[in-house]
């Protein structure tokens, strides 16, 4: 048996303005076809039933998920008290799926990633249920690269798998983290390693062992909690759980150290949609470099991406810039300077401004 | 008897946004302090009862002028059925004058200025208005250049003119037209030239003189007017003859042709407020060259102008740029391209976006 945990408790700071604390950037629809939780929802609907998908997020997200997702039975949401990063959130919903569907295979997506080829994707999911099941091990998705990106971890191919019914597979013999261009470049070139999309499919004893083995502190807690799943009690003990474990990712906890780690290479489009600039992938760009949506007149403007809504946004040359506007904030950025937006809302907050972040 | 006509009629484009077709630029408040045509009433409010202050703007903005200047009689406000600027604008005035103010001296200001030091405002218009009186001459306010302005036309002066009661008068040699920026160096360094304010100050039977020797035509068709005045026929006289006029500047259609021109130097601060960017001088710019107003928040802003209001509006990286955020309009434009913002309402107007101009 499968099934699909969706992590969706990210707060998004980086699609700020459009994403807000009240709605991160999962909940946003960035394609006019539907939020990216729906988007992924949809995809994991491709491989199973409604019943065995379940999504991780913040309290604070549960109705706006109901309302994107109508179909998931409502006990499928699984509430994370606060963020503590990945492992946490693949420990509770392991600990969850343990006792709501025992032996299962567990694929684990982000809920805010864009994917085109939805056949491919599944294709390479279905594929790499079956080397975790029969190998034990811990599979990540790995994608071909297509450019020197540096906002991306990479995985290096080892050994080829043998798969049974066909298909690609290597084992993982490294972890490299977001690269410099330089060595991105290098990785590009050298030609064996992927992306690392933060996928993961394993045997959900697997996983778990893996806590037991590398997270032994997080295990301990999940062990206190799986003890109070199906008592009145599973609350107070996830809020008195979860807020103590540590901010810390899968990869760095576990799959950088665990012993059986392999890889299954997907070809299809895969985007994180980390940040505004990422959309000029997303959208493609016009002849000047620009992304424009909505209510907009632009006169020479370049390499500029325009978000707005109903409001008209009139630019006049614009070079390099990002300007999102939304029904309450106008949001003007260089585009080398994106990384300052946490600097911004950590101002918003020091200024009481919190009905902006 | 002295009289003040406000020119009250223009359409302010070059404030777009914050000025919109329905409520140009003389209807803005720029310093929290009241509209600049109330700021100019209060002015003249300073030398004349209302009786005596007339205001020449279209039909359109009657009701907002009204809101604007409570204390001005509703018949003081004198209707343009068209923009054709000032030459046909002040023979109206003028027009209307010689049958409400029998023999007065005339005092024409632009409602869209802004003037600091208020008493050397209405000592320089005494002084004009005495001069006006006894030499039956057209008199141009005249201010001190501070900056070699390539925004300004400018007057010469020639003979100094000996007034009775003090004050300090000059002939005028010569009009000098909108000069580059060598020549304009070049007039600031003479010191024998004075920024033509756009201020007139002449008996109401001298202008209308000079129009019957300048202007035939529009004499013509003021003459036709001025037998309508008071007869039911006004309206309609006004609305057949007015169109007509040709679009012509006082500078252009007389001031620039008739004999006896004076000019009275005036030093108070003076701006014609005629782009975003004299905003900087108006408020000053802050150390990074920043004019910032409203509710802006902004990281590294480089000579950028920010008009907000109550929406936020976040700024990080900006270089050169003006950003003025209303209620249904962001506007972006790097500052040394506001000369396009015409062709842009061009566009609109040709989208069918009327709504927006």
């Amino acid at each position: 048996m499968v099934c699909v945990v969706i992590m969706a408790g990210g707060r998004g700071e980086r699609f700020w303005p459009k994403s807000r604390w009240t709605r991160p950037k999962q909940f946003m629809d960035l394609t006019g076809s539907g939020s990216l939780l729906y988007l992924t929802y949809k995809r994991a609907a491709r491989l199973v039933t409604p019943e065995r998908i379940f999504v991780v997020t913040g309290r604070e997200y549960r109705d706006i998920t109901r309302e994107n997702l109508p179909e998931l039975p409502a006990e499928n949401i699984i509430i994370e008290p606060a963020g503590r990063n990945t492992a946490p959130c693949i420990g509770l919903a392991a600990t969850v799926l343990r006792y709501r569907c025992p032996g299962a295979t567990m694929i684990v997506v982000p809920a805010d990633h864009l994917i085109k080829d939805e056949e491919k994707f599944t294709a390479a999911l279905a594929t790499a249920a079956r080397l975790a099941r029969h190998t034990g091990g811990l599979v990540t998705l790995g994608i071909r690269p297509t450019r020197p990106e540096t906002g991306y971890g990479y995985v290096k191919t080892g050994a080829g798998v043998q798969l049974e019914k066909g298909g690609l597979a290597y084992q993982v013999s490294r972890f490299v983290e977001k690269p410099d261009a330089a060595k991105a470049r290098q990785l590009l070139a050298d030609g064996g390693y992927l992306w690392n999309a933060g996928i993961f499919i394993w045997d959900v004893s697997v996983i778990l062992e893996a806590f037991r083995l590398y997270l032994p502190d997080i295990y301990a807690g999940l062990l206190r909690l799986a003890a109070s799943i199906g008592a009145d009690t599973y609350e107070q003990v996830l809020e008195s759980v979860y807020p103590g474990f540590p901010k810390i990712s899968i990869d760095y906890g576990i799959m950088e150290k665990a012993a059986k780690v392999y890889t299954v290479p997907g070809d299809f489009h895969w985007d994180d949609v980390g940040t505004w600039k990422s959309l000029e992938r997303v959208f493609g760009s016009d002849a000047n470099g620009n992304v424009i949506h909505g209510n907009v007149i632009a006169f020479d403007a370049r390499n500029t991406i325009v978000d707005a809504g109903k409001r008209l946004v009139a630019v006049i040359g614009a070079e390099n810039l990002i300007v999102v506007d939304t029904e309450d904030i106008t949001f003007i950025c260089h585009k080398d300077r994106t990384d300052q937006v946490r600097e911004l809302l950590r101002e918003l907050r020091s200024q009481k401004m919190e009905e902006y972040l």
